[in-house]
């Protein structure tokens, strides 16, 4: 991590024994860090003791906000109670529950359940759950997926493959025969002389193409996140995802709503599919706010109506040879209740629906920096995008301004997550609105002068 | 899960919202669980109130027992300080320390760690650090993975390709053309005129042939466990390890050493690979042993070799585009600084070396029993195989016997892993002489009266 502090003190320091996600191997020894010590509420603290607003809110996931000790005593009591079972031959009371809890809110008959350990895992699951059906229906050519460009579903070998953020491919490994990527539907790369609503059929089109292209009998799942989190917070436009889900249910193509960012909250609602779309997809995988990153946590959710189908073509046993040592981890399970209490005790998605409108105004008054070309909100995460180079296609942006955005707010009080060319906010969902405000002001501040020393 | 228990009681209830690991999905509605709900020392405590000797150490994770409330009382400090930190883009006091710690531990020059979630996603990030190097040393070929029969590396569909439990990818998907299965190294499946040593020369030209046979300019790396756990704790023979890394060096073929199961003191040593079997592998991967299960994290060590090989080669950037939410997780992480606190203050290691040869010689008396036919043993790791099925291969092996008996060792009070035809033993390495004996007996009286109800 670069940027315009300079390792005057120790907040940025070496740690070189540790290779953090998306670093450069051949800087290792050079690259300094933040190291943060403490957190409560919407802030974190560093190892110099500045405090900080948690802009991204950790990574999409502390959506209770910081130090909640109602998750603390919950892990501790569980902890002390049961801290480990193996989920292949025992089950807990704690992690059944929690599967019955969840199934109880999730869309139409996604009524079962498989834990993993995050959204990488909640993914690579998906898919694989997907090949397995295919094959106990008797068509084993059905394998392809679609996915999108700019879409991000894990860092697996088979969920990174799924990912469409190119630039990110150079000296990876990518599973290249059967995964195939749809152009980015961002409703702001659309020709000019192009309507919002031509666009979106336009997108929608692509994906009917691409299935007739390959043949339907050959595509498996198309596989989306509603709103596209790291790939610049990218929202459809309004109608898409439902009827992508309606060209997919015409061509028997599987539905996965990689909802890892958008459920628990982050859209006003514990799953966005249904409720902010209108659709009930066949699998939905998700993570990150389902313990607000307090503990590893993943989920997948399958639908009855597939377990049926397999149960309907066969009379031999149909063992879905798949798991992990953590799956249902019954301490990760108790953070999950825990979270999911607080979500109601302080009606947490009723409290997203009423701010997120002020949230979204808060931004957009970003609007008139002459550097701000774009300001995408809905619910409570968004991108202010900074494009000192227009016209350049997504791929090829350069992040150095964001991270000077980023390094200047840092001094000023607040996290920012540069993605790319965009600031991605994305708070704690228990922010008020003076903290968007303070949040806001900083950013402001930010990008004002990282304008200024713009080289 | 069936056996000779029977529904009579709440103990044994579906629990058809989980889907379990390795579940037999036409079977869900029917499916019915042991739920556990309390555990202790090496006891686990049923939702009747039953209290069983966890004979699988949860699943070769619960090393220093359970309920130690010195990890209780880490993970709720930490949780209060600092539940959490994105580690794109900051560093934590917290994960710094464990990966100085850790590496100051790892056998050679393994002095690079990239946390992960568990064992699955350390060897699916070792395998695509290995894609990565290659790429990164311009030898796009050099792609080829070999494993071996037996095997388990994960449930990724990288790793799950990886594993050689042939008979559990029905149904499944595998990737086929680049990984490569060696005939497994089990001593006592070898021709009954073939000595041991011949043996052991035959597998370790094994591994050379198949290299050659590929070409080396093909094949990346080689994957083993030093003694495969979930394959029926398959220990091959003295100086075979060794052997095959030499093999692997000759042909600049990288050896990666699983220990998710052998770490942390499983066989008496923090990393087995240098300190029992003289091996410094290229990379390393563990998980359980490393927070005894108590919450979700696994490693991968990447030797600084590697790491200057990547630098050599290039003036530019080589990022290694992979990590997880829960990467260098702040709250995992102080779960693993108690629990190899634990490892110290308790000198768990030395408990090990000096208690594991009264196991040994406990398990093996039951070689007296008619149906055991082997007991392998090492360290704190041994199976006991039940054949009744003499002469069948490994992969057609019943597992119907061992189901009996570890539904009748639950009605006395021990928890038995059945693995194919073996019972597995992998309890909490905090067992004493008195507790051995008494599993053992257990397990001798689940033994024998599973061959009078024999049908």
């Amino acid at each position: 991590m670069s940027g315009v502090v300079q390792a005057a003190d120790e907040t940025w320091k070496t740690d070189d024994h540790f290779l953090h996600p998306w670093q450069d191997v051949t800087a290792m020894d050079r690259d300094e860090w933040t190291h943060l010590e403490a957190s409560g509420g919407i802030y974190v603290r560093d190892s110099n003791g500045n405090q900080l607003i948690d802009g991204p809110g950790g990574m999409w996931c502390v959506n209770v906000g910081h130090g909640r000790e109602e998750i603390v005593e919950a892990v501790a009591d569980q902890m002390r109670k049961l801290s480990y079972f193996s989920p292949w031959s025992m089950a807990s009371t704690a992690s059944s529950e929690l599967a019955q809890r969840l199934t109880a809110m999730t869309p139409g008959d996604l009524n079962t359940v498989f834990f993993t350990t995050g959204g990488s895992t909640a993914v690579d699951s998906a898919l694989r759950f997907v090949f397995f059906y295919n094959n106990c229906l008797g068509r084993p050519e059905k394998k392809h997926i679609i996915s999108r460009v700019n879409a991000y579903h894990g860092s697996t070998y088979l969920t990174a493959s799924c990912s469409g953020k190119m630039r990110e491919k150079a000296q990876m490994d990518m599973i290249e025969d059967t995964i195939h990527f749809l152009p980015c539907p961002k409703p702001k790369d659309r020709a000019a002389d192009m309507s919002v609503e031509a666009f979106c059929d336009e997108k929608v089109a692509d994906l009917e193409n691409k299935i007739l292209e390959l043949g339907a009998d050959k595509v498996a799942a198309f596989i989306a996140e509603p709103v596209m989190a790291s790939g610049g917070v990218i929202i459809p436009p309004e109608g898409y995802y439902k009827r992508c889900h309606e060209i997919c249910k015409k061509h028997d193509v599987l539905f996965i709503a990689d909802e890892v960012v958008t459920a628990f909250g982050r859209l006003g609602y514990y799953f966005a599919s249904e409720d902010v779309f209108g659709v009930t997809p066949d699998l939905l995988t998700t993570a990150k706010g389902l313990t607000s990153g307090y503990l590893p946590l993943g989920a997948l959710f399958i639908s009855d109506r597939l377990i049926e189908e397999i149960k309907s073509v066969s009379n031999e046993p149909r063992s879905f040879f798949s798991g992990f040592t953590y799956s249902g981890h019954p301490v990760s399970v108790a953070a999950a209740q825990a979270n999911l209490d607080i979500f109601e005790n302080d009606k947490l998605l009723e409290h997203v629906r009423e701010i997120s409108p002020y949230f979204a105004n808060a931004l957009k008054s970003l609007s008139d920096l002459p550097v701000v070309t774009d300001v995408r909100v809905q619910g409570m995460m968004a991108a202010v995008e900074c494009e000192l180079d227009a016209g350049t296609p997504d791929e090829n942006r350069d992040t150095g301004f964001t991270a000077k955005v980023d390094a200047i707010c840092q001094e000023l009080g607040l996290l920012v997550r540069p993605t790319y060319n965009a600031c991605v906010m994305s708070p704690p969902l228990t922010i008020t609105k003076a903290e968007i405000d303070d949040m806001v002001a900083k950013l402001r501040e930010g990008i004002t002068r990282a304008m200024q020393v713009e080289d």
